[in-house]
């Protein structure tokens, strides 16, 4: 009997260097019902260290797709949340662990949520594949949460509010419009875009600033795939545009 | 400036038998800004392991009572909660973590939240000590909680629920009433109780069952000091009459 915890949440831990870290979140998935995992170039990886601290809880780990690339590690997710203890120039949409919970809950299709290096957390390129940031309230004078310990709390936080919905509220998820896109295709969408506004001589694509903003601005809105092919004709319909007129100019 | 989280919390760690777990609570607790710990019988301690996880949190093991007893480790709570995963014959009053913090937080005293033994928890005699249990919910095929993860769990509740408490909700719980009796006080009172019994010739108190429900009761009632006096008041008045009495029949 599958429900929403087991297979509409994904973790996916990025760039993970202790092993033992790996475990600890499988076992505080698996504890808390979730059981979708995808590790992103983890530095040691298999290892008995996960094993054991995964403490039967091995099986989240067998499953977990081992990935090249954090898009890999998204295929199929529709709604992505970067966690983060950085303050970051660009401010993001911050959410509450239980916030984080209900959106991903509410969501109608599969929803991830992105847990960085241990030191170093999510790099910029990476936190720009994400919708929200999610930020565990912390001491400020110690603000030093293990990656496992974040993973138990999100999972806690997502147990907890799961158990409180009522069937209406599934109900009204279930009765959603088309889903937005999966990430993987908005993630093309933006490389397009990227390289439309260069043939565009627009200067500005250059900036990373620039195409940051882009990106939250279009991961505020969520894209559906029907709103996603529009917006691939418009960018196509420019490109002709700008190479017509490269042709006139040569 | 201290606050709620930093002198009216303390966690009880009873019986734990990996020094990496005690390490990792009391990083876990560092994070949401608690920093009362006490340690009753740790089994392998101090250890470079709880050192490294503690993870620069090790101030708070430094500081950290190691106890013979439970007793001990509770001296001068006057509210004691209790962790258990297991279900057992005669209920507990049950928090969810949420009422539990709302609980502790509220107490207008010390209040302590106990965990027991990795494999197996807190024996009947450690949750007598206990006026309510708090459960974690977890998935019912696999609820094998870290125990550091359970801390971490609690100690982010009672944070989540000490940032929500608004001043005024602070100041009611300052103008509380006379506070209930630590657990040293209660704890010399069911002594003294399961004694009175023993010299009235009640047969039940040979069950531990009674006692455990007699317990209950009165954890339940959370006694002030005054009251206590009075109990003591009323067992002493008790067993003059049952010395007569051995005396008479003598």
């Amino acid at each position: 009997m599958s429900n929403r915890l087991e297979t509409g949440i994904r973790v996916v831990l990025v760039g993970t260097t202790h092993p033992g870290n790996i475990g600890a979140a499988a076992r505080a998935m698996k504890t808390m019902g979730l059981q979708d995992l995808a590790l992103v170039q983890p530095k040691v990886y298999p290892s008995a260290e996960a094993t054991v601290r995964a403490a039967g809880a091995d099986n989240i780990l067998v499953d977990a797709p081992v990935c090249e690339t954090l898009e890999e590690g998204l295929a199929g997710c529709g709604l992505v949340v970067g966690t983060s203890a950085r303050r970051r120039s660009i401010a993001w949409p911050v959410l509450t662990p239980e916030e984080c919970a209900r959106k991903m809950l509410e969501f109608n299709g599969k929803a991830a949520v992105v847990f960085g290096r241990e030191h170093s957390g999510l790099t910029n390129v990476e936190l720009e594949q994400c919708h929200y940031m999610v930020q565990i309230s912390t001491n400020p004078d110690f603000a030093s949460l293990n990656v496992a310990s974040a993973v138990q709390v999100l999972a806690y936080e997502l147990r907890k509010q799961w158990e409180s919905m009522t069937p209406d509220e599934i109900v009204a998820t279930q009765r959603r419009e088309e889903p937005p896109a999966d990430a993987a295709h908005l993630h093309d969408f933006y490389l397009n875009l990227e390289k439309t506004l260069a043939m565009l001589d627009y200067a500005p694509h250059r900036s990373s600033r620039l195409m940051r903003r882009l990106h939250r601005l279009f991961n505020r809105a969520a894209p559906t795939e029907t709103e996603i092919n529009l917006l691939h004709g418009i960018l196509a319909a420019a490109r002709d545009v700008a190479s017509k007129a490269d042709g006139e100019n040569s």
